[in-house]
C-alpha cells in the first residue's frame, strides 16, 4: 500500500469512527506533513481519496471538512482492475468538483467545457426566438412534441445534404442538448447490465450516463494522434457482448484527435458486421479548421445502425439546450424514449431555432466562430511554448477548442488542478476522462476564450506550478 | 388460460414461426370471429396482447400489421403476479398508441394529458421572453446552470411562502419540466433493482421511469374518494426494503383525489419514522376550485425527506418545459445529477419564465384558469348525466382536470379507446395506468378543454358505444 492510501485509510478510520464529526474542518496540509512526515503531495492525494469516498468534501479557499453521511460503511477497498474486463463503472466526486469550478467568475476557464458565449450572437438569436414565439400558433405545444418541430428538422435534414447524407426527416429527433440525445440512444439499445464500448480517454459524461444506466463499460483506447484503436475495438466485439459503442468521432473530447476517413468507413463497417450500433457523438464536428467539415461515420452507414447525435450548443446557441439524433433504424424507439422521459424539448426554443437555421446566417456566424477559435489556438500554442517545460507532449487539433497535454510522468494532474485553482486557474485534470482515473499525468485545455492578459499570466502560472518541485 | 389468450398464442406461433411475414396485413377482426367461434373483444384483446409483445402494430383506420423485428425469440409466458410481491415493470407499447393520438389534430382530445393551450397566456409569456433574452447577459449560459437562474428560484421560493413554506432558495432546482424532475429524484435515491412504492392507479410515466432505471414497484391503491390507502403503506413499508415513494397528493393522475391534510401530515409522518423519501408530483396543485390552495405533502416535512416536484407545464407556459424541485436534503445530489444527464435547463426560458413570474401577472392568469376548469367540469357532468349510461360510477375532483370513470363491470375500456378513436374521439383507457393493466373497465376524461358542440357530440357517441351490444 502506498503512503497517501495509508494515510487516507488512517484518516478514514478516525472519521467512520465519529472522532471527527460531520463538518469539522480537517488539519492542514502543512499541519499533516508534520504530523506525519510525508510530502505534501501525500497529503492531497490521501484527501483526494476521502474525498472520492464520500467522506470529505472541499470549500474551496476554506479547507476539507467532513462530510455528511460520512458514517456510511467503507467501500470496498479494492484497487481499480486493468483494463481487459468490462466493469461497472463508479465515477466519483472528482467531476463535479471540477465542474462547480466553472461557474465561478473569477477563475480563469481553461478547464471550461464550453467556448466564450460571446464568440455567439446572442443577440440575433433572441430576435429569431422573440419573432418566432410571438408567432407561435397554441396548438404547437402538441404538434412539436417528439420527433419536434418540422422546419427545424428540416433545416437539420439541409444540412446533412451539405454533408453529403440524404438524411431522412423522420428520423431526426429533436432533443435538449446532445447530452439528452446520446442518453436516449444509450437507453434505447441497452438494459441494465449490458455492456458497452466507450472510449478511453473519454467525455466524462459518457461514463456518469453508464454508470447510471446500470451498464458495464469496456474501454477502447484513443490515440491523440491517431484516434480510436480498431484492433482493440474488434477484439473486444469478438470477447464481450457488446451492445453499444459511444464514440466521438470528430476533434474528440478531450483529445481533440478526428478518425480519418477510411477508418471512419472500417469502423462503420466492423459494427455492421457484429450487428453493433454506434452511438456517434459529433458535437465538435461544425468547427473544423480545414476547408471541409470532416464527415460523420454516419455518413458511411447503410444499415441504419449509426445514431448521430449533436446539437448547437458548442456552434451557435449555449445554454438554449437544443440538440437531436439522426437515429436511422432506431428513430421510433427513441422517439417513444423521449416523450416518455422529457414530454418535449421547450417549443418556443425548437421554434426559434428553426427560424434562426432559415434566416439568421449560421453559416456565416460558422466562419468567423471557425476564425476565432484558430487564432486562439495560435495564441495557446505560443504561450505553452513560452510558459510550460518543454518536456509537454500534445497533439495539434484540426477543430474544435481542447488541447491535451501529456505532462511529465512525475506530474500529478489531480495535483495540478488544486493547486492551480487556489491561484484563480481552472484546468481539467486527466482522470476524470476515465473509468479508472487514469491519464493522471494529462490535462485537459480549452481554448475557446478569447485571448487576454488574463490568460497569458494564467499559462505563466501553471509554467511556474510544474516547475515547482512537489 | 383465457380464449384471448390463446387466440393470441396461435397467432403469435404463425408469426413467429415466419408464416405472416413483417408488413403482412392481420385479417379483419370480423374474419376471425368467423374463423375461430369467438366474440370481436376476444380478438381485440388477443390483437393488443400481441401489440404488446411487439409483434404486431396498429395503423389507425387501416388495421394490424407484422411489425418488424416479429421473428425475436417469445417473452415469458406468465402472465402478472397478483399484487403483493414488487415486481419489475413492463408498460407496453399501449402507451404510446394511445400517446400518438394526442398529437392528432382531428380527434376529439377527451384522452389528452394537458388541457388547451388556449388556456394560457402564450402572447404575455412571449413578450417576457423576448424581454428577458434580449437582456441576457452572455455569461449566464454558465452562471444559470445547475441549480438555475437565481431570480427565477427566488421567485419560486416566494410562492412557497404563499403556501405557508419556508422554502429555502439553495434547494430548489430547476428542471426541464417536473417529468424531469421526478426522474432525477428517483435516480438520487435508487438504484437498479431498488423497491419503489407507486400507486394504483397511477401516472403512467412513472411506471416507465420505473422500468427505464430498472426498479422493483410495489403499487399501494388509491381510492377515487380516498386517496391513497396509507394502511397498506405501512405494511409494504414493514414488508419490503421500500427506498422511495413517488405519491400525487393533490388532484391524482388519474383519480383527481387529493389527500386530506390529517392524511399528507400522516403519510410524511408514516415515511420519516421509516426514513424513506418522499417524491411528491404536484403539478396539479394551483389549479384548485375551492378557496385555498391544498398544501402539498412537503409542507409537513421537518427532515428534508420530501422532494416536492411541481412545473408551470399545466399552469402557465405548457411547451416551455419548466419545473422544479424543492428537495431538501437531497439538493446537492439532484443538483449534481441534472448537470450531468441534461446539463441545463433551457437559458432563456429560465429568465423569461423569471420576468412572467415577477411582471406578468400569473395569480390574476391562475384565477382565470381555474374559472375556465371549473366552469368545463360543469359542461362534463352535464353531458355524462346527459348521455352516458346511469351506472358509471365518478368522484368529482376539487381541481384539476380529469374525471375518472367507473364503467359498468363488463365494459372493456382498452375496446372502448380502439372504438371510440375509429370515430376520431380519444379517451385513455384505465389499464395504461398500472402495471398490471388493471382497471380494465376505467376511462379519464379530460376536461382541460373549451366546451365546444364536438365534444358534445363526442360525449354522445361515447354513450353510443357504450349502450352497443360488444
Amino acid at each position: 500500500m502506498k503512503r497517501y492510501q495509508a494515510l487516507a485509510d488512517t484518516m478514514a478510520a478516525e472519521i467512520r469512527a465519529g472522532r471527527l464529526p460531520v463538518g469539522t474542518r480537517l488539519p492542514s496540509v502543512r499541519h499533516l506533513t508534520t504530523q506525519y512526515g510525508v510530502g505534501q503531495s501525500t497529503v492531497f492525494r490521501a484527501y483526494y481519496l476521502l474525498e472520492e469516498w464520500g467522506l470529505i468534501r472541499a470549500r474551496e479557499r476554506s479547507g476539507y471538512y467532513v462530510a455528511p453521511g460520512a458514517g456510511l460503511p467503507a467501500p470496498a477497498g479494492t484497487p481499480p482492475s486493468p483494463l481487459a474486463e468490462p466493469a461497472p463503472i463508479d465515477v466519483s466526486s472528482l467531476v463535479f468538483s471540477v465542474l462547480d469550478a466553472v461557474k465561478r467568475p473569477d477563475v480563469v476557464p481553461l478547464g471550461s467545457a464550453f467556448p466564450s458565449p460571446k464568440l455567439f450572437p446572442l443577440a440575433r438569436l433572441s430576435k429569431s426566438l422573440a419573432h418566432a414565439t410571438r408567432m407561435l400558433d397554441p396548438w404547437s405545444t402538441v404538434v412539436d412534441m417528439p420527433p419536434g418541430n418540422e422546419p427545424l428538422r428540416r433545416q437539420l435534414a439541409l444540412r446533412y445534404i451539405g454533408m453529403g447524407i440524404a438524411q431522412p426527416v423522420e428520423e431526426l429527433i429533436v432533443t435538449n442538448g446532445a447530452m439528452e440525445a446520446l442518453t436516449l440512444c444509450l437507453m434505447a439499445v441497452t438494459r441494465p447490465g449490458d455492456v458497452v464500448a466507450i472510449e478511453s480517454p473519454c467525455f466524462y459524461a459518457a461514463l456518469q450516463a453508464v454508470e447510471h444506466l446500470g451498464l458495464r463499460a469496456v474501454e477502447i483506447p484513443v490515440d491523440p494522434r491517431e484516434g480510436l484503436d480498431l484492433d482493440v475495438l474488434a477484439e473486444a466485439l469478438d470477447k464481450h457482448p457488446v451492445r453499444a459503442c459511444w464514440f466521438m468521432t470528430n476533434f474528440q473530447n478531450p483529445t481533440g484527435v478526428t478518425l480519418s476517413i477510411d477508418k471512419k468507413r472500417a469502423l462503420v463497417e466492423l459494427l455492421a458486421k457484429h450487428e453493433v450500433p454506434l452511438i456517434e457523438d459529433d458535437v465538435y464536428g461544425e468547427l473544423h479548421f480545414a476547408q471541409d467539415r470532416p464527415p460523420p461515420a454516419k455518413a458511411f452507414d447503410t444499415k441504419g445502425l449509426v445514431m448521430h447525435c449533436a446539437s448547437l450548443s458548442k456552434t451557435l446557441a449555449p445554454g438554449y439546450r437544443l440538440g437531436w439524433v439522426a437515429a436511422g433504424r432506431f428513430a421510433d424507439a427513441i422517439r417513444r424514449l423521449k416523450l416518455m422521459t422529457s414530454i418535449s424539448t421547450s417549443i418556443p426554443i425548437q421554434a426559434g431555432i428553426a427560424d434562426y437555421l432559415q434566416h439568421g446566417g449560421f453559416d456565416k456566424h460558422l466562419r468567423k466562430l471557425r476564425g476565432a477559435l484558430l487564432a486562439q489556438r495560435g495564441a495557446m500554442e505560443t504561450a505553452i511554448a513560452r510558459w510550460l517545460p518543454a518536456e509537454i507532449a500534445f497533439a495539434r487539433p484540426d477543430g474544435g477548442y481542447f488541447l491535451w497535454l501529456e505532462l511529465p510522468g512525475h506530474v500529478d494532474a489531480m495535483q495540478l488542478h488544486r493547486q492551480a485553482l487556489a491561484r484563480g486557474i481552472n484546468v481539467t485534470p486527466g482522470p476524470i476522462f476515465s473509468a479508472r482515473h487514469a491519464f493522471g499525468n494529462c490535462v485537459r485545455i480549452n481554448f475557446g476564450h478569447p485571448w487576454s492578459t488574463q490568460t497569458e499570466s494564467a499559462m505563466k502560472t501553471l509554467g511556474e506550478l510544474l516547475r515547482a518541485p512537489s
